[in-house]
């Protein structure tokens, strides 16, 4: 069992793009563009990330590359504290069975990092209108497909083995329109997997700041809670104009927005959550919110297990 | 006079709710679990609650019960800022009787716990609209009768009586569509009751969110502001889309929001104001704001009082 | 170059209004009611401000005034980071030349307060329709007349040689409906002014607050940043209902905002920008959150510059 201090909570890095500002990808950048973004984290007090995909695909570099990965972490003091695959779904038509292979070596890889979750979703790239937008929420994005949550399931299940071979687990991230996009329709598919190593990744702040109807936050997490082993943790504002049909969204700190996380979180320890944390933001100073989220929640951790 | 150390700023208990989280009413529970939840208030800094009605309604214990209570508040260190009664309306059709009985005891108890003001107001219970809705007051809640408002005068000159008499106040909340409904609404009623030991609570917050045309707070302060003895104080944010007429408002720490609290509490002073505070916030993590707030008042008043 | 610790950073000092709460002009009041206002913003942590001619047009003091100011500011242990003058353009139909000669008078007094840069833009007096809205920024306001654009540019150049003349610089203020209203006009018009010692301040916070299309914050920022010597720096969230077309925005700290001031101010610093900071906030308690700001850019420029 974790303490407040020790409990593993990551900074996403999502927050430094997959590209640098000049347009290298960061799967190609050197190491010490590496350092130096790790280093950014570092002096907010964080010491954890999850290095997701949509930084530094880790499943695409060679042994040699994830060696000097290592190299520079352990360099930094800094350690992972979850790995997360994003928009790579293992259903996609295209990519799907290059996704399934990733996450299989994202699986492989996890244990010599410390790491216990493997994330992943069924969200796909995002449209050009999505791109566009002010938030790319508020465009229509990727719809899955029914026909194929069959196969969804049975992949899902692949990587559940291979997880509880290498004594981890898979999570599932809650994403609108989604296998996994309403909390009924998560339970529902994390049943129909139906394998010990896969859980939900109880990430509701990709709904509350939906611009449509969406059930309660708390209704929610009480049924999705029981289920989750990992945990994309954000929040937004949201509100709705009751005569013209309007709603508003906006990024805020897990303190501020819609969402009651001290409430949540306490909650979650009494159903018996123990997975890690992962930050992300979207909007503003992402980083620096990450930061003060990654303390707002040891913070909640230590009133709740003192 | 108070300092900016020891003026009292209480913590509205609200955000614990009436129920504990296996539906035992916070009335019934044993003490401990009290002494948790004050300890969850003490450990973010803060010493003074407002115990309103809304999570334990000391009126409703018995003397034995009251006692514990007290002991167990001594035990955590902690004192009481302000009782708060809501919802609980003396012109209540069907509960005013009651609540007038009710808010006789507040009165009653209040000396023996330090307390100098017992708020009451004339909203009363939310509709099932109003709780389905994203926010409460996003739908249309309880609107006073004027056929009761000589009722209402009379029932508030009784608490007025009682409270002159244990040399305490008691204090009216500003609530949309009540008596108090407006500032010039305030001012005329607490002009009618004429009676020195009722004020006003010039809780804006609540009227500030709401998504209709609102006077603006810099006019309501300055007309309310003269006659207030108590505040429960809030923010939100506050926007009008011109185009469609839709308005957005969410709930924020008091340095954030529409509101320059800085700047009211500061021009309060001017006016002479003197009594406690209570932080109370809706949505969001509501205790980790209110202890925010709490600090930030304080900063604000040694500032002014430098 | 400057430390993260000496960079001139400034508090905008029209929070506390053109008039004292008597209503007496701040050009009139007592020096002590200055000195009371100073030490607020000290007390706050905060020991740089700018003087905007909406609080103490220093250009409208006689010499024997603006040595009173210099030596309250000195009593204080204050310093000025930028002296800006704010709607009041050198085109105004009714003031432009008056406007001209305060201006010169502003440049004239800046490098014995130690001050770089004199900012000016070209928004007018708000209109009624402003003065009444929630926020002024919601209704129309002054639009720049085509047919002044060149006496704009050719004022601006007399402007920009007195500044050289006195080894500083003059920077234009990007607001919504004037010559720099947008990053394509800005850019144009400072061009088009061709002079050494003007450039511009890109006051984009101006810009995304408004209830209209705005291009991208960054590619504004990539387009403008290479041509500021100033920044007004503030921030909102910044939000569009899909289904209404309804727009919602709010003040919010630098760090919480739509724009990521940690990845702008990085971006401006690789492209070489000195300029001094001024931190403005509207609406909640401006001077609480500009104080909140000024420490945030601080730690931002550590971050950088380490």
């Amino acid at each position: 069992m974790f303490t407040a201090e020790n409990w593993p909570i990551g900074a996403n890095m999502l927050s430094f793009g997959s590209t640098t500002t000049d347009g290298t990808p960061t799967l190609e950048a050197s190491s010490s563009v590496w350092a130096s973004q790790l280093r950014q984290v570092k002096a907010l007090g964080v010491d954890q990330i999850d290095p997701t995909d949509a930084w530094l695909p880790l499943a695409k570099l060679s042994d040699e590359r994830v060696e000097e990965f290592r190299s520079v972490l352990d360099g930094e003091g800094m350690t992972l504290s979850s790995i997360s695959m994003t928009r790579n779904s293992v259903v996609d038509v295209k990519n799907g069975e290059q996704n399934v292979a990733d996450a299989l070596r994202f699986i492989d890889l996890a244990p010599s990092f410390g790491v216990s979750v493997v994330n992943t979703g069924f969200m796909q790239a995002t449209t050009e209108a999505q791109q566009k937008a002010i938030w790319f929420w508020l465009a229509d994005g990727h719809v899955d497909d029914p026909a194929l949550r069959d196969l969804a399931i049975e992949r899902i299940r692949t990587l559940g083995d291979a997880a509880r071979d290498q004594g981890i687990e898979v999570s599932l991230e809650m994403y609108e329109d989604t296998y996994v996009g309403t909390a009924d329709e998560a339970v529902a598919f994390v049943k129909d997997v139906g394998h010990e190593a896969v859980g939900l990744n109880p990430d509701i702040g990709n709904l509350v700041r939906l611009h449509r109807e969406v059930e309660p936050w708390a209704d929610m997490f009480e049924k999705v809670l029981p289920h989750s082993n990992f945990w994309h943790i954000k929040n937004y504002t949201r509100d709705l104009d009751p005569a013209t049909g309007a709603y508003s969204s906006a990024p805020m700190p897990l303190k501020y927005g819609y969402i009651n996380y001290r409430q949540v979180i306490l909650r979650a320890l009494e159903l018996g959550y123990s997975g890690p944390f992962c930050c992300e933001h979207y909007g503003s100073d992402s980083l620096g919110v990450i930061a003060e989220n990654v303390q707002y929640i040891r913070q909640v951790l230590a009133s709740a297990l003192a």
